[in-house]
């Protein structure tokens, strides 16, 4: 399996990154060369998708410290926690954005003895690492996932969650590209994802890359086509996972959890181990992000309401273990007991 | 309470329709002299809401044959029937545009032995006859709904119930602006409603010209909010409601439905007598109407999704009697047995 387009790229001293917002009808490429840029490409959702984030994040803190003229481990040190909390405050929902931050930070304290420049070497390398790693991962996350895929089903998916948000692939989208090429014969229904679309610009142009055939509907039809029998299967991704398997993703996933159990309809969350947080019990602790009302009153910067409307633009939702079916990982399916199952996962 | 504007309004001899397609950003009144017009503003929701719909049909009867030179009744009957099945052909799901055509057709028959030119006259006084009732009867669910709020609720709404898409006051939005001039300091969650965004543009339209507080939400926000506490109750309107209470309405109706019965929140449905089609056992017998894929593929004209995207667009869901708590009606609120009591409405 082949993908003909990357998110993000490492090309010799900079990143390139292709520009989310601007698809479907444009597909540009920006270079991306300061910490500021890489800030603002994840602020304004250039780059989007929890592993894609974590992938830029891991390259703009090297391009933060690239040109630091630090005196001593210490001094380069705090400037560096200084950069990570900055990149932080980009996407504070985004598990992975943290989790890789936190990795290239432990790796660095580990090599604190080391000179400084070399120190700079090993933030690209480890960098690059997660960036290959997500690929990898991506992949297995896809193969086991269509091993729950039988022939000829429809999938509901919701949001955006595949090459585009990852390494490579995907994570939920990912399943569906392995399903389609063990020849499942499968057909996609695509929630359009308002407020900002990722379903119709991103999914779709995913889908339409892949020859895969799909049609779009708007998030409040998905209830109903399940109550209609026309969906054998609803796979999302994630952007958080608690020990207990409450799940934070993309507004509106609770609505479609809740349909797809009254209806009887297998639920799976896709994702890498990555996304779990273990440090967080219960989906009750996670911080929603409230994004500008402006997403809902416009669309596609058109006014859609009257002058002065008020909006409310939570960006995720918490969807509690009980409406999910499994979580399908790197490490193979996850099934109820969710906090027993997730915990054997990080053991050795 | 007044209501400072009117969706149609008959003037001397021909109707004036404020026209919906182009609300909120302009206020068009639109004149409508013939019944090939009344069909295509119909077809094109320049006038919806199913008893809006049923009184503009009944207004573009009158246009239809007002110009017959018909020799007897039988000529000026076959002309009349072919008339009606033109105009419910422009929107077949909504029961009252047939009722309301068919009102008409009964009034005739039981006239035929009058002279033709008073028969037109007739039906023109049939029309405005149930262009008042609407009036009256909207006013009458608003009360009856109103006595279900308590102070301070937060009530969520779907699509657009409104004085807009009846004679006056509305269905669903009649129940909140009687609660509002009760005193009741509620707030309104208004659903945007894809594709169409009726409520975005409409509901949230009429709730600022009644001065209601009300927050804009995407209809996959809903969900959520229901689970946070943030819903006391969901009122929507309807299409068409079975005898056993099923109900067909915009879709994501059924969405809320389920969504609101898993949280414990009351889900009232309100609409007139006429809104009843007792003639269906239940909802399984209803016909969905599928619209344009444009509508799904596009927002306010503009494209969302890669060019030659496939989309599914049905306009309707139906919503089983199961999860609704009660319909509101103009001579009262009716809860379960749906089935006995709805029955019971329609004795003397």
């Amino acid at each position: 399996m082949q993908q003909n387009y990357q998110s993000i790229t490492w090309q010799d001293d900079h990143l390139v990154i292709l520009d989310q917002t601007q698809l479907p009808l444009r597909e540009i490429y920006s270079d991306v060369n300061t910490i500021g840029q890489v800030w603002d490409a994840i602020k304004k959702l250039k780059v989007r998708g929890a592993p894609a984030i974590g992938i830029a994040g891991a390259y703009g803190l090297y391009l933060g410290v690239r040109d630091l003229e630090s005196k001593n481990f210490t001094s380069f040190n705090v400037e560096l926690n200084r950069w990570i909390e900055y990149l932080k405050s980009s996407r504070p929902t985004a598990v992975n954005l943290s989790w890789a931050l936190e990795r290239i930070n432990q790796t660095v304290y580990a090599n604190k003895d080391k000179d400084l420049e070399e120190i700079k070497e090993i933030i690209l390398k480890t960098a690059k690492t997660i960036h290959d790693e997500d690929k990898r991962v991506c992949k297995k996350i896809g193969e086991n996932g269509a091993e729950l895929v039988e022939k000829g089903w429809n999938i509901l998916t919701h949001c955006n969650t595949g090459g585009l948000a990852t390494g490579a692939y995907g994570t939920a989208l990912s399943v569906i590209l392995h399903a389609d090429d063990d020849d499942k014969d499968i057909h996609v229904w695509v929630d359009e994802t308002r407020p900002l679309l990722q379903g119709a610009r991103l999914t779709a142009w995913e889908l339409k890359q892949a020859e895969i055939p799909f049609h779009m509907i708007t998030d409040s039809m998905a209830g109903s086509l399940m109550k209609q029998g026309k969906v054998d299967m609803v796979v999302v991704g994630a952007d958080r996972v608690t020990a207990n398997g409450d799940t934070a993703n993309k507004i509106g996933t609770y609505s479609l959890a809740v349909l797809a159990k009254e209806n009887e309809i297998p639920f799976y969350v896709a994702l890498p181990l990555s996304t779990f947080d273990l440090e967080t019990d219960t989906g009750d602790e996670i911080e929603i992000e409230e994004r500008e009302p402006e997403e809902v009153t416009h669309l596609a910067k058109t006014p859609i309401t009257p002058k002065k409307t008020d909006a409310y633009n939570p960006a995720f939702d918490v969807t509690p273990n009980k409406y999910i079916t499994g979580f399908i990982t790197e490490k193979g399916i996850v099934e109820p007991d969710f906090k027993k199952n997730i915990k054997k996962l990080f053991e050795k």
